[in-house]
């Protein structure tokens, strides 16, 4: 499993969320709390939106908290909506191709789960991804392959739709291919004008997600695990929501692969 | 384009090919001169055959001459049966995943060339690799697909038909989807027994090829332009020709993967 | 010897000098025209000014042209005042370490040349640098000895004399220990104020520096060798000249080591 | 701090300490029991002997667990006389040259502990370091400046008594200018003849040391923690104590840096 943070709202510098507080998203790196894995030293990566329609991209395979070009980056970049992540691998190599966020043209995608099983099914999940986005298919993950997949399910069209299907569809691999638990899918992604985060599973343990509001700095930090102790400001999300952060407006729905695909 | 060089005979120091000769690999790395590419500066790797039945694998995406590691892998290491290989991309990621050679099993292989227009069909490339090796593609190149391909069609089995099958197929979706020059072929492959090395292209630049038989290391060097100056001692491989090298034997066959597609 | 940009006007993305133009920095690590050293591979850095005193800093070891880190930050990086740099080594290490620009403080700073033999009296070099910046020192280039001396020497307080007091320290224990060349320098160094660049050498052989004026960017780019054949454009600056940028406006002054150390 | 091992006896796969026992050098990168730092995960290093005089050395700043090239090196590599270190920095940056083991010539050292309070006098300590090995100070560490030092001091000729008035020069340099704990040795070293251990502190607290004998591989296992749970086989080493093996031969001597220095 990985840790992630993702945050919309007036610029802020990326260390905001990197390392400055107490249980930033370095110090999760090495001692996360809400999770089985309590190192997540596989890699990292920030996308993060300014200047352009397309978000920068920096990611890297050294452990978060030792790189000195990251911490450069968090203390020099100022960002009104960004996603940063932590890599704790589930069975793919350790390479930069395999770190999150992922991005293809304005959208971004980081991810803190798994799909059971994919190494039984890897081949048919690559072939769920459309010609048009194949070449955007660098590395092995499981992650890579539901953006992708999603990208080409209409993602730019209804954003939580084409998520939900490409979701219940790698995980209708997995019940058929592969093993449980055979989703859980805690997730931010964004095309740069808002920011979507998900928190979803096949059975009753999704991955922890919370969200808060922050007046002064006029935006939402959305988190796998709070990054300080200010408990009672911290909002837990319930399973089987997606939340729609939207300038500083925030929206729920419900997210609800398996409906989708019965319906199907 | 790439430079490559493998040796089969008594056992030698990997640096008697890596760095030490006066147009060594390294050296080829920085200024190649048979091929268009003169800096070979995207990766290298050594595949080496010793104790085991698999070989050891040392891939990074350094260039060569940068590497300390490898100078003194280079230096350390001595084994009867090595390949090694600098690279140019042509196209994909700079990548560990990306730097030949590939290993499988007790399989290496290592490729200089091109699929011409891979990135078109590389989906339908994948698609040709069998579900039993499909876990094995790590990155996104035509020669990773190559090699797997060939792997799925029996290189346990018949190691050049396999071998001239996938090169086949994969100019043949180059001629359906992609663009010339179609196939571009110069390659080792080994299974720890024997040395295979085939120089082919779908058209009549085939990139070139030489080998050299050392009498005082009782073995034979294949390389991609020679090591040195010493002319009259490097023959020329003949375009469409396969070497068989086992011990200190060499055969030669025919290798036309033309004729095995017309016969399918 | 390697190769180096430098701009001081309005905002910029660094991509206007790191990779757009014609013959941009990453043109220049593979194919520069006006230094022996053609590939310039071994490591690139970037150190800008914009939100903080302080500048930011991305070093890393890759040849330039093969980064997908350093293409997105320079795609979306934009800053009044950055320097960059593609390195040739002249004898250190490749690590992060041993790349350009080096900073401390608000100071950033990148040298082009060479001192003299520097291996054979890196430990006095390193015993120049005073107490208080000594553990600063974390390469072992003759460049980052030049640096550090100079902040010792008052950087901060006369930039231009701290510096030739540094360099002719340093040429002083290349004539009495090394072998010449003893100082080849074209440096650019700033502290988010002004921007400095010198061109000197021991010898009739400085390293080239050219500059131009944008005037649709208002601001100067300072260079080892011309961006494009605009050629008109690019003014050389003669040896023994340092130039100061502050703002839209540019000085000239002597830079003359030999002197300063007569006169001490 | 750190954990090592070391081994010298009949020929063995570096993998049998580095990853395959219960709890292995890689597990220990993880999860070390008999230390403050859980995670090792700032480098590692190999140093081995074989066919040459000087050692190979593999140095990475990758935490050990997630390196492909050093498993297939573990995988490949048989040696009889080797040196393992997983990292934590105390301080100095993260990069290859701050790696453990280092080499000079035939010599290996690795080292578990700290110089108290070296960032303030990491210059003094340098200039310890005689003029014939100060080219080879390519990092910033207490450990290399430890080994640097006494082979200038002549570890060729009086391994412990050199290595033990380094030791004693670094703890007084603390003493006077650092803080406490002052000292904390926990080494090894080789000449690829012999292999030394060292269990030292300047205060009670000296990090762990063990050693083993493998009667079926004929040789001494030296270790920082025992690599698996056969708890009576693994005999603590007191400190103050140095151990030589000489083939399979283990003699121990007094490790007294204090006394020596008293008597200088």
């Amino acid at each position: 499993m990985c840790r992630w943070a993702a945050w919309m709202g007036a610029p802020m510098f990326l260390e905001e969320v990197i390392s400055r507080p107490e249980h930033s998203l370095i110090a999760q790196s090495q001692r996360a709390e809400e999770t089985k894995t309590a190192i997540n030293a596989d890699g990292f990566g920030a996308a993060w939106y300014n200047h352009r329609p397309e978000p920068g991209l920096y990611r890297d395979v050294h452990p978060a908290w030792s790189d000195a070009n990251l911490a450069a980056l968090a203390h020099q970049v100022r960002s009104p909506l960004f996603l940063v992540h932590v890599r704790a691998s589930t069975g793919s190599n350790i390479s930069r191709e395999n770190c999150h966020p992922f991005t293809h043209g304005r959208w971004s995608f980081m991810h803190n789960g798994q799909v059971g099983g994919f190494d039984c099914f890897r081949k048919q999940a690559d072939m769920l991804i459309d010609d048009a986005h194949y070449n955007a298919r660098r590395g092995a993950t499981d992650s890579e392959a539901i953006f992708l997949h999603a990208l080409g399910l209409g993602l730019d069209v209804d954003p939580l739709g084409a998520m939900a299907r490409a979701v219940g569809d790698l995980q209708d691999l997995s019940e058929r291919h592969g093993q449980g638990p055979h989703m859980r899918f805690s997730a931010a992604f964004s095309d740069g004008a808002r920011l979507y985060a998900v928190r979803y599973a096949s059975d009753a343990r999704a991955p922890s997600l919370y969200y808060r509001y922050l007046s002064d700095a006029a935006g939402y930090m959305v988190v796998s695990e709070p990054l300080d102790d200010a408990v009672g400001d911290w909002q837990a999300v319930p399973s089987g929501t997606a939340l729609i952060f939207d300038g500083s407006s925030m929206e729920t729905a419900a997210f609800a692969p398996g409906a989708l695909r019965q319906a199907a």
